[in-house]
């Protein structure tokens, strides 16, 4: 079994609730990965994530080795290549050596955000799952953040007070040009796990359709935030201005004002968080804000699916 | 129960005849540890730190995870900042974050040496241990490194002949401006711990007054070795011309002539030591030298400190 | 027992079986190691080596630490120097320190490639064999890699049809300057434990008469390929104008063509490989190619190896 997308998991709701029990009970799985290891291959930096993973890991007594590639290790991906020049290693041997060593392989690999078709193509995990024999586990691919959305819908099913509530995803400011990992991934998984949402962003910021779905994408982000219960706020870098930022649109970010405006609405983000950038201090240091439980969750998120790739070994 | 100061402890021998108990049986406890885990939060490299803190939390059935900030992770420590420039996240979330994935949270970060306020002010520490809500180990901070006192403190217990023996700290030379934490730390722990201290250094290397304590002051290094048991050598920087170093001080190294004026006494260095500059061959390969033992009740230290942690979760 | 060179094994047929058996039940003494600590010192960056070395520890329930020095570590390893410019400590210590820490230091430390009598004399391995008072293991040293070797030892028996196979060491080209140390490893074991050894390369790449042997060597790259069992292509530099790297010989890679002299000959590399430098696609990626089973042998290979270094503490 693969963790790359949500099309890996067909009943999310259960997921999500596997991940709750884990929650109330780490170690009750601790001898599923004796005797078992998982390595974590990242082409980006990575804190939480690598953190949360090591430590879900950990609870199933499953062993993790992390690899860095900005420690020198650069490879090939494209077919017949002469390797003459800088790249010492082709992503076939890699990927097969690294299926030899680990029983799952976690990748991390950021868009370039410089070609959309490369990126959207995923190019990179595709070769990896293409030439690995063991499932592979995504940590943040260029287009998606699944492990970040199972912590977000876990962090949901434990605030929400209604079985629909109003969800919705707010593009924030950022002085940095941002990948749409999270947001898509956001999208797509509220809607795989039955939630209706509400996109928010300026003109210009929309994301992929594959993404967006059914969502409903409301330009006025103060219309949007009308009776929501959930308000997720993440920037990201335009879509079809592919990897632009756009600047200067201070009056995006989240402040107390506008989330009176909400059905007295959680506010949500993955961390991290430029405050007083993306969401003011008032907030973010507010009673409702969940940005700390979904962190914690994120230990759990990955543990309910590390469990399940063990268990499909 | 934090470790931080000395202030800490409030039973200083305890602590050191309960690392003598590690040593002599290192997996006493080796499950009082057992699923839990040891975040260790590097600002600053470490080699001894680390590996004997990793080495202490193994020996009690502790997982540690590692982590360098060095790899790009710079944190905000003002509040209410507006972090639009290079900060990516808040020591806020970022302690909040840590303190879900960590039992116990390990912290090393050195001062800047350019804004005494600051340093000892312990501007970082204090910050994580006003956002945290797990325990914090003191790896070594702006103007402490206690972890390397309580080693020290083992490594006099086991060589000591009286009970009282006459401890003497005398700067030395280096070619770089070091950090004060490592002599602030051996002045105020040995006096904690009821020793009598003589400091030895040049005029204008004063410690800190809160560090210097009841310390005997004697700007003659060789009355200072007169009939001393033990010769506790570290350069730093000054405390009253902030971070400046002192150079051209040849004759404040360590020599066998100098040794020759003690009470046969024992050389001490907390390591890595710059030969024939801050103490001469000699001595270094000498029988008197402690150096290695130091190095060696690191462990045991780090073991009896974490013990002491896990016992009051 | 320290694990330097092939004359630390004096049974190699015996270790080899040893690890094929190892490799058949990984877990079967998971016991051995429990308790005690690998160090893993990287003078260089590696992946298969850290990786391999690392499982193979943990399915002896042998714990690892890994250090690399590039995080800042400069060492002095002259006797007598005065350290006031860049190294902050002797090996002298570092040997020492880390003896303390870990019941068996692993090093790895690429030669210089400039001072032949420097790296021959294996300077840097042979000052932690003097100062360090656990024992070695060599993770690739400046002229030896012998965990590379043993794991193709166990390759080659894994797949031999006959007892004394032709085995032939073929030169390839590469953009790089590469050290010597996987070809005279390959060679001295091969020859070590038994085997037949024809090595082919162009004039003036001849290794050191000491790792050659009594292997025969053929400049005729072709004439060496007739009817050889395995064909082990390995790029490395000039020992005798020591460290330089030969360009423009292209027809040294190995072909389908070339393959197809030898008698259904097996293609073995140590990896990372540059593909259609080194060997053309349709080699890497035909049936005979036995690179991927290399890698994976290193695990079972450096158990071997750490199983009888535990046996002998």
């Amino acid at each position: 079994m693969n963790f790359i997308t949500q099309n890996d998991i067909r009943d999310i709701p259960k997921l999500v609730q596997e991940a709750l029990e884990l929650k109330a009970s780490p170690l009750a799985y601790r001898h599923l990965g004796i005797g078992k290891t998982l390595g974590l291959l990242f082409f980006n930096s990575s804190l939480r994530t690598r953190i949360s993973t090591q430590k879900a890991a950990q609870n199933l007594g499953l062993e993790s080795i992390v690899l860095n590639t900005n420690d020198g290790w650069q490879l090939e991906f494209e077919d017949g290549a002469v390797m003459n020049v800088d790249k010492a290693e082709h992503v076939k041997e890699a990927a097969a050596v690294m299926s030899q060593y680990f029983d799952i392989l976690g990748i991390r690999a950021f868009p370039t955000l410089e070609n959309q078709v490369e990126d959207y193509g995923e190019k990179l995990i595709n070769a990896f799952l293409k030439n690995a024999s063991v499932p592979i586990l995504n940590m943040e691919s260029s287009t998606q953040h699944p492990l970040q959305s199972v912590a977000d819908l876990v962090t949901i099913e434990e605030y929400k007070a209604v079985k629909k509530p109003k969800i919705v995803l707010s593009w924030a400011p950022h002085p940095k040009a941002l990948p749409q990992s999270v947001a898509n991934s956001f999208a797509i998984w509220t809607q795989a796990a039955g939630y209706d949402l509400t996109i928010t962003h300026p003109k210009g910021m929309e994301l992929s359709p594959n993404f967006v779905g059914s969502a409903t994408v409301e330009y006025d982000q103060k219309k949007a935030f009308e009776g929501a219960d959930f308000i997720y706020t993440k920037n990201w870098s335009s879509f079809n201005n592919y990897g632009q930022s756009l600047q200067n649109q201070d009056d995006w970010m989240v402040t107390q004002e506008k989330m009176n405006l909400t059905n007295n609405g959680y506010f949500m983000h993955c961390l991290p968080v430029r405050r007083n950038v993306v969401v003011e201090d008032a907030v973010l240091d507010g009673s409702q804000s969940l940005a700390i439980q979904q962190a914690n969750n994120r230990t759990f998120a990955a543990q309910a699916v590390l469990k399940r790739m063990l268990e499909s070994l």
